[in-house]
C-alpha cells in the first residue's frame, strides 16, 4: 500500500500541459509507456497503451478494408538505391538510420530502416500491376513502425521509432485519385472524429509544405490543449512522380501503356493517441470513449471484513458473467476502495460499478461514470439499459467538450497586426485572408512565421473552405486574397 | 485471359515438395509472398498470406490473453551492452545486423536489430517488478518481426527478417514456471493442432540443444511432407539466468529479495504457416481450415449471356447478404467458370457456391468443398446447415489426413543399424533407446547425426513419453537406456 502515495498527476493540465502529458504517460500516471529503454526516441509501449493502440489500429483496418484495401507487409529495411530513386523523396536521406553490418561483416550495400513506405512498396507495385484490370490497386500496411533520426523526441509526439499505418493506392485516372482523398477524409471523420471524439480540420497544404515527392499534400490538424497544432494524418496526391521513378504502368483498354496515378494515406497512430490522451484527459487521469477502454467497466467490491463479503464477491462474479459482451474487470486486490477508484480513473475506465453488502442484498447495482459527478443505483433488470445510457452520455460529453474547445480555438484576423496580436494572446488557429497557397505565397508565409514567433500557414480546409470577401487582401503582401488560410503554431 | 495459362503448380507435391512449396508461395501459385524485394531473406507478404497470418496471430493472442498475458511492444533495436549481458545468450552476436549510422553520423554505440526479445524486455522487467504482488508477470509481443543473419533463406522457413510472437513470464517459484510450460503446450494444442490441424510433438530438448541462456528448452516439432522435421514453437525454462544478468528480483512475503523464475514461449508464426501450407495443400493449391480462409466461401455466377444473367447476379448478391456471418466473395470477373474454380482452389477457399440459371429459378444452391469430390445442391432453407456440415467435414478431413500422415511417419528402431536403415528409407521420426539427454549424451547424438547423414536427437515428448524397456540399451554407446528419444532430419 506504500505505492498509493507515489501515483497521481501533480500538475494541472490547464497550467502545464507539457508536464501533465509527461506524467500521465508515465509510471505515476496511466502507465502508457516507459522511456527508460536506454536509446533516445525508442520507447516501450506498456499494456494499457497497447490495448488502446490496437483498438485504433483495428478501427482503421476495418475502415480501409471496407474501402477495398488489402493488407500486405514489407520489410523493415530498404535498399539505398530505392530510397533515392525519386529525386525529391531522396530528401529523407539525412533522417535515416543505416544498417551497415551483418555480424562481423560489412554489408556491400547498406540498408535504411524505413522512414516511410513509398520506396519499398512501389518497386513491387511495378511488378504486380499490369493492366487496367488490376486497378484500382489498394494496399495497406498496419501494426508496424518506421524510423527517423529526430533530434528532440517525446512519447506519441515525435519518436525515432514510431507506430505507422499507411495505404498506398494506384488509379487509372487522376480523378479517381482525387476522389480517394475525399474518402480518406471520410475515414478520418468516421474513425477519428466520430469514434475517438478527436476534432481536426482536413487541410490542403500549401505547395511549399508538401510531402517529399508529392504533387499535393492533404493533412489533418488537431489541437492539443495548449493550443498547439498537431498533424494527425496525411494523404498525398503523388501524381505520376513515383510511378515514373518506379515504372508503375498499366495497359489501358486500348492496349496502350500509361503511368498509374497514386495516392497514399497515413493516419499517425501515435499522434492520434496523443490527442486521445491530451484532449480528453483531466487532472485525475485518462478519459476514454466507451469503445476504446481496454476495460470498459470495472467492478469494485466494497468489503466489510464480515460474513457479507462472500455474498458480495459472488454477486460481483455473477455480474461480470452477465456483462460478458463488455470488457469487464473485477478489482479484488487488497487496496482500499478509494485507491481503486483513483487507479481506474487514472486509467480512464469509462464505467465503474460499486458493489457492497446493500447492493448484494437488494439485487441492485451502483454505477458511476468517468467524467460524471453522480452515482446511479439501478435494479438488475435495468442494468443493461443503464450501461448503454451512461456509455452514450460519456461519449457525447467527451465529444461535445472536445468540439467546443476546438471551435473556441479558431479566431479570425483581418490584418497582420491582428494576426500577431491574436497568435500572441490566443493559442489555436487563426484564419486570415492570404494571397495564394501556390509557391509564390511561400515568402509571405515565411514572414508570417517570423513575425508571429512561429505560426505556420496550415492551408485551406478541403471541406467547407471559406471564400475571401471581395476586398480581402493578403495580410502579408497586401495583394488580392485568393484564399482564407488557417495559421497556427505547431507542436 | 492470357494470364490463365501462366498460373498453376507444375510439379507434384509428393515428387518434389521443395519446388512445390516454392511455386505455391509464388505468383504462379497462391500469391503468398514475393521474394523479388531485392535483399536476400527479406520478403514481401502479400494480402492472401497476411490475412491467414493475421488470423493465426489473433488466435494466439486470444489464447495467451485468456492465460493472463498482457500485450506490450518494444523497440526494433537493442543496445549492444544489453545483448551481451547474459553470457551464453551473447552467442547471438555473430547472427546480428547492426545499425551504425544516423544520417551522416556514426552512432556512438551501435544497435542490434533484435534477434529475439529477452535482452530488450528483461531490463524493463527489472524496473517494473518489485514485489510478490507483481507476480506472476505475464507479457507478450505480437505482430512484429525479428532479424538474423541466416546464410540460406526461404519464405516461411528461414528468413533474415521473420514474423515473431513471444511471451515472457516471471514467476515467484520454479514450480509455477514448470506449470507454465505445460500451459504453453496446451496453447499449442488448442490453436495449432485443434484449429490449424497441424500435428506436432512437444519435446523436452536434450541439454546440448538448448536456447542460448536457458536451463531447459521445450520445443514443438512438426513434419513437412518430405518427412523433414520443422520446429514450430519453443518454450524456454530460463531459470535464474536472465534474472541474475538483468537483476529481476522481487520482495517475497517476508520482505526478502529473490530472483524471479522466468519462461518464454515463442510459437514460430512463419513456420506454423509453412506447415499449414505444406501439410494441407495439394497439387491444385492451398487447403485451409474453414476458420482460416481469408474468404471462406466464394460464389461463382454461371452466366449464359442471355436474359437469365441478371436474375443470377441478383440471386448471388442476395446469397452473399444472407451469409454475412461468413467471409464471402462473389467472383464476378470476366474469367471463365473453369478459371475461377482453379483460381479459388489455388487460394484454398474452403467452400464454393455455383449459381446458374437453374439455381436462381429453383431457389437452390450448388455447393462444393475444397478437398472433396462431389457437389451438393440444397434448398435455401437448408443452406446454413449445409455450410456447417461441409465446413466441419472439411476440417475433419484435413485434420485426419494430417494426423494419419504424421502417425505414419513415426517408426521405431532398436539398434543403430536399424536406425540408419530406417532413416535412409523413411523420412520422419524414428524412436530409439538412448543413454541420456543430459550433456553426457551429446557425443552419442553427434555419432548418430554423422552416421545417419544428419538425423538429430530431438528429445523426449513432454506428454506421453515412452519408458525404455528393462533391457533397452543406447543404440550408440550400448549403455543402459534411460530414455526413448525421437530422431529426425531437420529442414
Amino acid at each position: 500500500m506504500t505505492e498509493e502515495k507515489k501515483r497521481g498527476i501533480t500538475v494541472k493540465k490547464t497550467e502545464n500541459f507539457s508536464e501533465w502529458f509527461t506524467q500521465i504517460c508515465s509510471e505515476q500516471g496511466a502507465q502508457l509507456v516507459d522511456i527508460r529503454y536506454g536509446i533516445q526516441g525508442f520507447i516501450v509501449h506498456r499494456p494499457w497503451a497497447m490495448k488502446v493502440l490496437n483498438r485504433i489500429y483495428t478501427l482503421l483496418e476495418q475502415a480501409v478494408e471496407a474501402d477495398g484495401h488489402e493488407p500486405h507487409l514489407f520489410p523493415t529495411v530498404i535498399l539505398e538505391d530505392n530510397l533515392t530513386k525519386e529525386a525529391e523523396h531522396a530528401g529523407f536521406i539525412p533522417d535515416v538510420f543505416w544498417v551497415t553490418q551483418a555480424g562481423e561483416h560489412t554489408l556491400e550495400k547498406k540498408w535504411a530502416l524505413r522512414p516511410t513506405g513509398e520506396t519499398q512498396i512501389y518497386p513491387m507495385y511495378s511488378l504486380w500491376i499490369r493492366s487496367y484490370n488490376d486497378l484500382p490497386y489498394k494496399g495497406y500496411q498496419s501494426r508496424h513502425t518506421t524510423f527517423r533520426h529526430e533530434m528532440t523526441t517525446r512519447p506519441f509526439l515525435r519518436g525515432r521509432e514510431f507506430m505507422f499505418f499507411e495505404t498506398h493506392d494506384v488509379f487509372a485516372t487522376h480523378k479517381e485519385a482525387l476522389t480517394q482523398i475525399k474518402v480518406d477524409m471520410q475515414i478520418m471523420d468516421e474513425v477519428i472524429r466520430d469514434k475517438l471524439k478527436v476534432p481536426f480540420i482536413f487541410f490542403r497544404r500549401p505547395q511549399w509544405d508538401k510531402f517529399k515527392g508529392a504533387d499535393d499534400t492533404y493533412a489533418s490538424d488537431s489541437l492539443l490543449p495548449d493550443g498547439r497544432r498537431l498533424q494527425i494524418s496525411s494523404t498525398h496526391d503523388l501524381g505520376h512522380n513515383f510511378a515514373e521513378a518506379f515504372n508503375i504502368t498499366f495497359h489501358n483498354k486500348d492496349g496502350k501503356e500509361e503511368f498509374g496515378w497514386q495516392t497514399c494515406f497515413g493516419p499517425g497512430i501515435w499522434r492520434i493517441m496523443a490527442c486521445l490522451i491530451g484532449i480528453h484527459g483531466d487532472d485525475t487521469g485518462l478519459i476514454l470513449p466507451f469503445d476504446l477502454g481496454p476495460q470498459q467497466i470495472v467492478i469494485i467490491p466494497i468489503l466489510k471484513g464480515n460474513d457479507t463479503d462472500e455474498e458480495v464477491k459472488t454477486y460481483c462474479e455473477d455480474l461480470k458473467t452477465a456483462l460478458k459482451q463488455y470488457r469487464v474487470i473485477i478489482d479484488d486486490s487488497d487496496n482500499s476502495p478509494g485507491y481503486k477508484y483513483n487507479h481506474w480513473e487514472m486509467k480512464g475506465v469509462p464505467l465503474r460499478i460499486e458493489i457492497g453488502s446493500r447492493e448484494a442484498a437488494q439485487g441492485t447495482i451502483t454505477l458511476a461514470r468517468r467524467l460524471g459527478e453522480k452515482k446511479t443505483t439501478v435494479k438488475q433488470e435495468d442494468l443493461n439499459n443503464a450501461i448503454i445510457t451512461l456509455a452514450n452520455e460519456l461519449d457525447t460529453d467527451i465529444g461535445r467538450r472536445a468540439e467546443a474547445y476546438f471551435k473556441d480555438r479558431i479566431k479570425h484576423a483581418q490584418t497582420k497586426e491582428e494576426l500577431i496580436h491574436v497568435i500572441k494572446n490566443h493559442r489555436g488557429f487563426v484564419t486570415v485572408p492570404f494571397c495564394t497557397t501556390n509557391n509564390e505565397g511561400a515568402v509571405c508565409a515565411e514572414h508570417i512565421k517570423a513575425d508571429t514567433g512561429g505560426a505556420d500557414v496550415c492551408g485551406v480546409p478541403l471541406a467547407h473552405a471559406q471564400e475571401p470577401k471581395k476586398d480581402d487582401v493578403c495580410v502579408q503582401c497586401g495583394k488580392k486574397a485568393t484564399v482564407i488560410v488557417y495559421c497556427a503554431k505547431s507542436v
